[in-house]
């Protein structure tokens, strides 16, 4: 494989878990803090936001930055953003009325833990909020740049990007759907907000057109990825170690890629986006060795 | 009182109308047409915001902005934006886990029309593409101005501001509210999305600080009056003139402020602010006619 040593690997878990601290403080910065009548929501939206998660999407934004010398207090609220919007989404997706789910990241859901009223309003806090930190002189100097962040991340979380996968997955229960429109579902569903998290950096970095290009196929392809590994742990997972319920798509007839390629060939499609991907970015040489690394570690993930 | 004339009333009305007229094409130009897989969450949307509101707060955005002189086709958007925030808030209060309201100006409301799901979806939608409007280099040439929108609509309609007064009201039906209390709750469920109605004229005509304290007071004043008569509407309406369920926020024990000052003293309260709101705007004269002749126009509201 492509990658460059086993070595990347044990710097990429390091690389992941330092960005992670940074959003995490970030996040709990500013996050309210709970107070007066209304910190019930509060609450549940810091209940909901700071649990512990991978950040995955903060680490594509500062490091996608990184390659274009953006100093890391700007990528890391970006990437507070894009977390708390991330979450908002698990939030929402999580309700009896959508997925269901009374289990995330290995605790009650938000829905249980609280209710589904206070759920409802901490998942809409915290979308309203991941813009507002976007739009705050704090992110970047030039609004120009600010502008455009929250436009494309209005766009890729809108009805022509996530909404439109979560809205395509409901329809998904009342018909089986086609291998092509299982794709569009997984790439609007959870490609698009890894579309926007390289492009952050760009648009941060003031990037060439080129650089656009590279890192947007490096999302789209670290994306599908990302997706055929998380249905093969769906498939083959264990609950203890996913933190949720496993087994749950295939009984509940959500749509996946696993029914089209097959256990195998599902693995075969991940390493060769893996590959694609990292190759993708060769032209940026030691300062990607991180990204480059990152689909490689999603092939044997096991949360 | 002192409203100017009774004319004024009639050209109140015929304002009003055309100012929905545009805003509607607006929001009719900007909403998604629905298509492709996720066609349901878009015609969603476009149910529950092209519903022939009466777009009192796009009123407000584009009759604040034309006392410094902005373009309408700047204000209009900004009109549709806040619209589309105010919609997408309709559609989750409404939600069974909220209010539980199956009519909404005289219509089934939106998951009644389509299910639960994807009126959670809409109504995500619409926040989110609210913001999208604002960033749109079409709303205002500054990018600086339109980020300033941004982060006041996200601060308005946040933790500290809709959405915490939205929280409050779910809290109150566990426990009964002092008048204190109710007020705070009115103010950010209702009154912090006209404030920002107001501010966000001031924004795009880059007023001064006194006009932004003018509009301001006036905006408070307006909510507040605002959300008296319809209280008193609620409290003693009529269900096929208001177009929803009346009589019903006694029934669940919500917070009003009818309680605490009593039916007369509630109208005489809510004149009193009129007439405070009319004589704020005293310095702007012409311009602000129909800003001035607004609040005693709820005075004798039936919807």
């Amino acid at each position: 494989m492509s990658m460059d040593t086993a070595a990347d690997f044990a710097k990429l878990q390091e690389t992941l878990k330092a960005c992670a601290r940074e959003v995490d403080a970030t996040l709990e910065s500013v996050l309210p803090k709970p107070a007066d009548l209304q910190a019930r929501v509060q609450e549940a939206a810091r209940y909901s936001t700071l649990s512990g998660g991978k950040r995955l999407r903060p680490f594509l934004v500062m490091q996608s930055a990184q390659l274009f010398g953006v100093k890391p207090e700007y990528s890391r609220r970006v990437g507070a953003a894009v977390e708390m919007l991330h979450s908002y989404s698990l939030v929402h997706d999580d309700l009896p009325c959508m997925d269901d789910d009374d289990l995330r990241r290995g605790r009650p859901t938000t829905h249980k833990a609280f209710d589904e009223a206070t759920a409802v309003l901490a998942g809409d806090a915290l979308l309203t909020q991941a813009f507002e930190v976007l739009a705050d002189p704090g992110t970047h100097p030039s609004a120009e740049i600010r502008c455009r962040l929250v436009t494309h991340l209005a766009q890729s979380s809108g009805t022509f990007g996530m909404i439109g996968g979560q809205m395509i997955d409901m329809e998904a229960e009342k018909r089986t759907l086609e291998p092509d429109e299982i794709r569009l579902l997984q790439r609007l569903k959870t490609g698009a907000l890894f579309e926007f998290c390289c492009a952050a950096g760009v648009i941060l970095g003031e990037g060439s057109k080129t650089d656009h290009d590279n890192l947007l196929s490096y999302a789209r392809d670290f994306g599908l990825a990302f997706q055929i590994t998380d249905d093969l742990l769906d498939a083959l997972g264990d609950a203890e170690k996913a933190g949720k319920a496993v087994g749950k798509d295939a009984g509940q007839g959500k749509a996946t890629l696993i029914g089209a390629y097959g256990i195998e060939g599902a693995r075969a499609e991940a390493e060769r986006l893996a590959k694609h991907a990292a190759d993708t970015l060769a032209p940026y040489g030691d300062k990607a060795r991180a990204l480059r690394a990152l689909p490689f570690s999603l092939l044997d993930r096991q949360s």
